[in-house]
């Protein structure tokens, strides 16, 4: 009969009331579960303490407990009895402004059981964040933007549940991590003021709630613990994604790449954090581009040209006729298209090398990627020197964001050893592509370490202990937040990045081009 | 704009946000509430955040917070714009098993604004506790009881309301002190083991709950507190009356006496406290004797008999023709016959000396303390020898119970210098005429100091700020329970009491008797 704590599950034997030891029934189980968690106070729910009486006695005085730590105070979430067989579950949330993505954990091992993920549903309302603000002031715009998130998270808990076959009553903790306005939309907050000067969210330390209050139909007693922002452009999401990339805990410097809508970039050890947010991601991303849009079936994600031929040969997700190009395709075309001369430095398409590849539509350069005959629509997919000029800004406030950071804190770019990427397409990208192109430093390949869906990941981490959700406050008082839209320094660095690779071309030397 | 603290209630002016101080809404408000309150972490409502930044912005930045401290963790009760003139206001409640009392409180200055009793609704279901937990195993029994006493609290909080002015919206603390049983009812726990060995409340400890999950329709943020208890038979009520008292700040030693349907004491200091509880009080309460009732308007109160005439003269509440007698008139009655040698020292009505007062009904001695001519009813009001055997129990218990627990801590109950007097009709008590029964020591009479309603004052202290709401914990914590029923020194000690005023008169020097 022994005590035990695994992740957020203590399993307890009560010692039977007797004449001489009358200890009321909860006072008798919090006193257990607090000398297994070492702690003063553990707080209960009335709901549960009416529950109490008869199920500590139907399970013979032996229960698991599932609870939570939040601000230094235990919270017991909900009791069973030991001899239950049914699942513990958790959930982790990426609450992207496009995607969100769900995977269930198992809260006593910390274990994935598996994911699901679906478009944003307040896509339908605007596609990016901007709209979706402007939307709140619409009568009843904020709660229609809300009921949306939350009635298709609810939609895809269940579907998730069932694949794993457990219940969503099984769920006691939810976790999420989103940047600060869709965190905003998902509480119902009024999010007004995060996209008016100067620039204020409603809040910044969320933490704990009923997941019942927001919303959530899982386990009636679950909470939420809902991941911090530092502001209203450095989001929970990234909070998560330190707290996955363990920077914060680290001896050497490094640093952390996000792509996504934005280019957030946090420099940083376990001694201090530092970070910066910048529109830098846009031409990147599904939407911007004619032809791109988020990776799926038939969308090309890598791209090579013959070097002789000047063939280009494509690869699509899962070999499917071409529909499109993601952002990490979009990054190897542009790199392509440089190194094999087809575009300058200033990324102009070349006429004299594109030849028959190049298009006029509406009075503007394109150049074909796919011909009518190979794609998917039997629509011709293109580039448009507008999409390069976009992208080529894209990638000069990505370097010009790593260079400004770097130097505020004394640190060269080239003494990095460690960059992590992240974001919503950020991992895939193709760290040589985007060193081709001048979108990151010209340092070894094996500095840059893909981290996949940190957000995500860091979110789900929450769902194994104390010793990772005690880190989250502390990486968000730590950081340091820099402005640059207001940096002068910021902008003459971004002036200089934006030719392929750079102005200073002694700062890539490995980039050879075709002459 | 400054920032100041009274009671529970904290106004701050925040500082304007601007760009280089863009700290979120929330945030902003609660680092200025966490300065004034020299605090870490303060905790606030989903609710409340929704609509915080309207308010503040309404409020020009000057705010209102009502707070309360729940285990050294702070909580923002409400938000109120610093111009709004509206009520503050907190509920006390001494919840009694046959009378609620309750005090609206000013939660600013603490002061009480007014009061409001009425008999506990459960007495409809039955007139005692044991009766009303057995009736929580009917179908809905539980629930009924619960029903009713919330419901009761509602329509009086309503009036109470009424009365000063004030809006139920405007009460944002509730603090409830109560007997173990009838906090279990009020809470909607079943009490089922509270009565069956070993004796297990569901639970000790109920701190803090929302009044909305509680059903006490008052502010929806309003918090209530709930006093602890100590065991099945030392409840919540005695806590509070600890507290008011401050007998538990005290370098003398003191002791409390609270006389309702149990009579319970505490005897202790500064350092620690000692308590026990014995069924001493059921012949005291109205109920028992046929013509016993609660104190009200008709009721006697005040008892003397002429010692040459051996008239009565009796004092009624409101000087109203009289229709029964209270606790303390009974304790005088008794006192009264005795000193006037109309009753012997085993406690027997004496023929010789009553004269044509005795009667006999249903084979029954009775002796006639208002006769038909001068009664409000017409009916005879008398107390018969069953009624005095029950009354002599009751002193005897008293003070076996006062004797047992001074001599376990090794205190004669000569050296204790105050003596406390609370309870239902505790506090009414005419010191003398308890000393010449044997129910409490022959002790100067200025050592005995009434208290009033001390569950009600404990309960409605707890309104005035973290320096008394930290104590109660403390109190519960280091309150050691003696328990009387399997002791066999309290059972000598018993016996010994069964007599007027007692076996060994040495202790009763002041008690002088007519012969």
């Amino acid at each position: 009969m022994d005590e035990s704590k695994k992740g957020w599950v203590v399993t307890v034997s009560l010692k039977l009331p007797t004449l001489q030891d009358n200890t009321a029934d909860t006072d008798r189980l919090l006193t257990a579960v607090k000398t297994v968690l070492k702690t003063d106070t553990v707080g209960i729910d009335l709901k549960l303490v009416r529950q109490l009486p008869a199920l500590i006695r139907k399970s013979k005085f032996r229960v698991v407990c599932i609870l939570f730590k939040d601000q230094n105070r235990w919270i017991l979430i909900d009791i069973k009895d030991a001899t239950d067989t049914g699942s513990i579950a958790g959930l982790a949330v990426d609450l992207g402004t496009t995607r969100v993505v769900l995977r269930l954990v198992d809260l006593i091992n910390g274990q994935p059981l598996a994911d699901i993920a679906f478009d944003n549903p307040q896509i339908s309302i605007g596609p990016d964040i901007l709209a979706r603000i402007h939307f709140t002031n619409e009568p009843d715009g904020l709660k229609t933007l809300n009921k949306l998130i939350i009635q298709g998270l609810n939609h895809k808990v269940d579907e998730l549940c069932r694949s794993c076959n457990v219940r969503p009553e099984d769920v006691y903790l939810l976790s999420l991590a989103g940047n600060t306005a869709m965190t905003h939309l998902f509480m119902g907050i009024d999010p007004h003021w995060i996209i008016r000067e100067p620039y204020i969210p409603v809040i910044n330390r969320p933490g704990l709630y009923r997941a019942q209050e927001l919303g959530i139909k899982i386990n009636p007693f679950a909470r939420a613990l809902i991941f911090p922002n530092v502001g209203s452009y450095f989001g929970g999401d990234l909070i998560a994604g330190i707290l996955y990339s363990g920077l914060n805990n680290q001896d050497q410097t490094a640093v952390l790449v996000d792509v996504g809508t934005n280019a957030e970039v946090v420099v940083g050890n376990k001694n201090w954090l530092i970070a910066c947010a910048g529109a830098a991601g846009p031409a990147l991303e599904g939407g911007v581009t004619r032809m791109g849009m988020m990776a799926g079936p038939g969308v090309i994600d890598k791209v090579t040209i013959d070097p002789d031929t000047l063939e280009f040969k494509l690869h699509t997700i899962e070999d499917e006729p071409p529909i499109g190009i993601c952002g990490s395709g979009l990054i190897d075309l542009a790199a392509q298209l440089f190194i094999r001369g087809m575009v300058d430095f200033r990324g102009r398409i070349n006429p004299l090398v594109c030849k028959d590849r190049l298009v006029e539509i509406d009075g503007l350069r394109h150049l074909v990627v796919v011909p009518e005959i190979s794609s998917a629509s039997g629509a011709r997919l293109s580039i448009s020197q507008a999409d390069l000029d976009s992208l080529i800004r894209s990638k000069a406030a990505m370097y010009a964001i790593l260079e400004t950071i770097t130097s505020r804190v004394g640190v060269a770019l080239r003494e990095i050893k460690t960059f992590y990427l992240a974001g919503t397409f950020g991992s895939f990208i193709n760290p040589e592509s985007a060193i081709s192109i001048g979108m990151i430093p010209d340092l070894p390949i094996e500095r840059y370490q893909s981290l996949g869906n940190s957000s995500l990941c860091g979110a789900a981490m929450a769902l194994r202990g104390e010793e990772y959700t005690e880190k989250i406050d502390e990486i968000r008082d730590r950081i340091t937040y820099l402005e640059l839209n207001v940096s002068s320094e910021f902008m003459n660095r971004f002036s200089a990045a934006k030719f392929l690779p750079h102005t200073d071309l002694s700062l890539f030397p490995s980039v050879v081009i075709k002459k």
